[in-house]
């Protein structure tokens, strides 16, 4: 962990969870052991990639004769900052909304939806999972009283600006954003991540087109 | 688009959908020109990243004066094969399936949800937006006889192999998955898009740890 303020690229970045997931299926099937060999056939990488990617948190160490599967697990965890309870809020109780608010991954992660908000009358006050849903009215004084890490945007591209500055307003740290949209919120310390499914499939649908006679 | 055949690295695809998305903001938004330079700025790019992301595909022109934002828009979406209509079906019709199902942007982008289907005889019958959802039976008579271009997975990880590997011998192009792995078929042409959701709110996770220091 001595190496935690080196610069860490985006593309590390986005292995971390992959190595998460697969760390935690190898500990389903009761695997306690893995070479670096194995562990970067597995994740399509060289095996000098994934050294170089632990040594940017400090090794984890026993070359050779392999990782520790669950202890990487927990060392991972850590980085990823998910050995930590979030708590979240979703701020959208449309169709994805109820779809996140149901998704079991999440609380298996620690991120807690201790909340849910929508501005439509219609949905205010039904009850999604065990949220009852609440006005869009109440989320400053919810965030303000509860601790509140991540507020989820699951709400419409034209919303999602004045709402982003609300919840940066009452001090929100992250907000996971779905609108379409590269949702910005220039000199604000908020970070913005962005889960962009509209992107996802058109990617596929770029390599459906381009990579089939490749492949 | 006559240099269609290069190699192209994964980071220009994933740059290909915020292209597009950029444009349909500017089009919605009336701007008919944009500069490199504003394109780029926007898009946290230099002006020449730019430029070398398009000569991948024949360069588009009129640099110095800017580009067309519609024609550059329809380029992309050709490039990407977004200009086609693909039909897709989804597999798991609980909360996540049903949200898809619900999306309005899939559509707009061409990919045109023909069928739902699941295995829980609680939900087979059901409409969702307009579709009866079917038993997961009938997958295979329905991807034979209708031309089904893409199936998406929204099923837990325990049956997402042996559903890709029914879909892959059904004879579908493409599978995105949303189970929470890395989904492989080896030997099969089946491109495989996941859209890992865990895996951007653990980046969230870590840049909410790591990074807030440095921003």
């Amino acid at each position: 962990m001595n190496n935690r303020n080196d610069y860490i690229s985006d593309a590390v970045i986005r292995r971390l969870p992959r190595y998460y997931r697969y760390l935690e299926e190898l500990i389903d099937n009761g695997i306690t052991r893995i070479s670096s060999g194995e562990l970067s056939e597995r994740m399509g990488l060289t095996a000098s990639q994934v050294r170089q990617d632990f040594n940017h948190f400090g090794g984890f160490g026993q070359q050779g004769y392999g990782y520790n599967v669950e202890s990487l697990h927990e060392e991972i965890a850590k980085i990823l900052g998910i050995d930590k309870l979030h708590n979240v809020i979703v701020i959208g109780a449309g169709h994805l909304g109820q779809a996140l608010v149901n998704y079991p991954n999440f609380i298996k992660r620690g991120f807690h939806i201790i909340a849910l908000f929508d501005k439509d009358p219609a949905l205010i006050g039904t009850v999604v999972n065990g949220l009852t849903v609440m006005a869009d009215s109440e989320i400053e004084d919810f965030v303000k009283n509860n601790n509140v890490d991540i507020g989820v945007l699951t709400i419409p591209k034209s919303e999602a600006v004045p709402m982003a500055k609300l919840l940066d307003k009452c001090g929100i740290k992250g907000i996971w954003n779905f609108a379409s949209m590269d949702l910005e919120l220039p000199g604000s310390n908020v970070v913005i991540e962005s889960a962009h499914l509209s992107d996802s499939i058109m990617r596929l649908s770029y390599r459906l087109h381009n990579q089939t006679d490749h492949s």
